[in-house]
């Protein structure tokens, strides 16, 4: 993530990782001040044995692009809406519109979730163990909007 | 893709899958219009030696939406500017936004070409040979830069 | 609706609709994590007596269209500001903007109460007794601004 | 329709209703130029046999509200994206938003064909005759995609 | 003003008129739902004497635009930020896109002040007590500035 | 107006006013290129017989705001789309955000024939001779309607 | 400043600035209650030793704009989210899109921080002293971000 | 620049520049696909006796920014409206809305022309013989305009 500040969004992805078993590294890396450590990670992160990248930031969110830009691995960008964003759309554009020749997998704003999810989808498109957590987890999420619907009509 | 009109800007994904030697399904399958085509390719994919899939469609575009709450697999969203489409924002907003659960990665507007680039580096986060084959395109990129600043220098 | 976080805004078409005197059936149905319970409610909907279907759902809301995708009954759809939404503007472009062959009857951005009246009005164009209920429901929004205009005058 | 302006985009209203062989009457009512006309229309179109209303406008485009207002007929508001329009949010926003008691059924920028066809579902939800027409009209879309999807991989 | 809730906005209108020693009369009238007492005051404005209109409301606001359909009176419109709007766009846009031949004077979301000042700038065009009144007022405002500029570097 | 190239936009102004019999002085004065000549103009306006002012301008559009914090004078202000504008947003904002105290009477995007119709009401605020003339005007309008009706329905 | 409510913004400026230590002016200039001021102001400035303005304003905010049109010296603008803001577009289209001839140096949306900055960086296009406290600042800043992730692991 | 294509764009800066004398390094690095180069420019700049940088770029624009983060010198951001971008605004918020600590000072979409001017008024705020030539400048636009007006007067 770009700043502490993301850190409330961001941990949605933290969290929904450790529950489908992913080994995850979190670190702040600020694309605007601390430059060099963002190109010494980009450069570096495919030869760590990192499989996917997870960057969130706001505003002139710049982190996710230059990422991916510097790494060959596929990089999800989470559209953080900081204090002084314009509704998010800065950081929504920013993360989304990136040129040919360089994606970003942009989910919905301050989708840390979301992130964390596809990130495990994309590790599961090659590792069968983890594509059945994924599977079972869709599951649970049916299951809850069923309870949530009998429970509704129980109250009336 | 959700409609034979959106082929021309979806060309772009096979197109660059194809010079990543990475092997190709097409075709048209509509979420409003073919509902149960959708289901019975969404539900299936993952058991039909698929890795990813990418969906385009415009306007209030649902495919790849919908997809990703019927396959376990990674789904890249690529929003299409159709005609009538009030400036791209529909289909941006209707792929980009989904709720917390059902991820979609969403690229660039018209961003075809980068869907097929992120659906080789998905393949590539386990597949080294792949994942090579990207570093090779980043480098045909920076070169073709080189040359272009190259040349306008050149052309005074 | 797709969650039971929607039943706030939701109410409002519920309380409108048994005013008018009109049967409703009530249930949480998610397009993204309920796909199949969907499908099935599309499906039989105009089987089973109904004539109307009232669909609310927030961010990339894919409810109505799948919906409307599925049956042959006017399906209006109700854009729910949810959290997390870039102002409302998503849950209105994907609800609103569905292509040729597959309308929604959209309503204001979290105007179920209006979702609500318009299916009475819907059902009004054939059976005359309801139809008399919305005009008198209309003439009582009348005496209300009458009403409050006095008052406000009253009161200088 | 609001001026003979918008007969091109209105047309696609005026053909699948003929398609759907559901009786229709065209006029020109501006709400701004013609308002007494606009009066006399609302105030007395449930008592001349009609079911449903078809207003498209574009800019501040206040017809589909205004009948609304006058009728307790359901009112489908086409948005209209008219020269000098700003990317057709203003006639969106001016027929979508209408405050709680007025409902207007609005669908897509330009949406004609659909406020055709939701206009047939609407006398469908207690005509089966027509309901199975809508049916049918669902099918041939179904099939035109399906034709479409093959011959495109017929010509790979 | 549309709505009785749209008066604690519209208040200031009131107030600078009162300042300005401008007479004036203050009512509810709905476009939507008291269609036929706005019929009336629009079409008969220009005969009680009265020289200029501001007509406030939200949403999709048509109040302001259709008492400019039917009077000869210039109308001054201002978008009010009811609850529910999207940001205040459907107001502005739903008044200020008007067709030609119809012009409603709008002012900034909210701005009922300046709705009362332009209405006394309307007068003053033709009456010179009043538009002496105009010069005082804005001669008022320069002297607050500077005096807050004055306490602002006395506080330092 | 701010530029001869907003010329072909406001010439709609210009032949309104004509129309309507009202004396126009037309100028290009540029607030930011020619700030003393606007200055002058802003200042001296009203002890030279004008009664309303007309300013078009595109962009960050200055001119009808300074214009108006100027003189005592009601100004209209029309926001023009010139090239490299976004989409009309930048002209319209800048010209209808007007600070409390300054208003701005603000019409539809290039909706000069429009700023012309509203000058001449102001005028005929207090003369009975323009307001007529904006009566029959108005009356001229509604015959072209009825006749573009009758002459489409003799069409088919 | 536009106004004294704009100083909790505009603070920010003041605070960075005496921090590397760039001498600094304070006022309040409005360009619509106290255009001559302003006039003086931007006329002057270049003759008062002053090297950059920053202007800070929101709504229709023509003060930087018009300082630049007044001065040939680089004038910084700060976008300030008013209330009654339409969410800070308004603010920052009127400053960032000025005509071709006249720039204004636009910082983000309540980005006083960064006009300071800016300030002083273009102070040090020619002194190097300053620029070197620009280099310090720049590190400190990264400093910051190294001690929070350090701080951030160190807490789990 | 980013891209070779926004040379048609940039092309003003650097027409304007000559035209003000102002030395002018011109070369093609992009955030994107020359990472490596853009580090290098934005590292050495301030020790190259560059004293401003102007960098433009279209879509998801990281040049100018990062650029900022990397570069003590003044960086001017010119957001370039490409091919695929929704209106221009992803280049402008990308641009303009960078974090508190790291400034762009942003032009208008595609105002590469200010960008140059503004360029020349940060080297003239300490060189006296650019600041004439910037003043000399502003005087002849000012008579273009004035040569405008009286070319339209004597046209009629």
């Amino acid at each position: 993530m770009g700043s502490t500040s993301d850190l409330p969004v961001m941990q949605d992805a933290i969290d929904v990782l450790k529950e489908l078993q992913i080994e995850t590294e979190v670190d702040v890396v600020s694309a605007h001040r601390t430059p060099e450590k963002m190109f010494e990670f980009g450069k570096n992160a495919h030869n760590r044995n990192i499989a996917v990248v997870i960057a969130g930031a706001g505003g002139a969110a710049h982190l996710p692009g230059m990422v991916a830009s510097l790494s060959p691995l596929p990089v999800i960008g989470v559209p953080v809406k900081s204090s002084n964003s314009i509704d998010g759309w800065d950081s929504v554009l920013s993360i989304l519109q990136m040129p040919g020749g360089v994606p970003v997998a942009t989910v919905a704003l301050n989708g840390a979730k979301n992130a964390g999810i596809l990130a495990a989808q994309i590790i599961g498109a090659s590792d069968e163990v983890v594509r059945n957590r994924i599977i079972d987890y869709k599951e649970s999420l049916k299951q809850k909007v069923t309870d949530a619907a009998a429970s509704m009509k129980a109250n009336g």
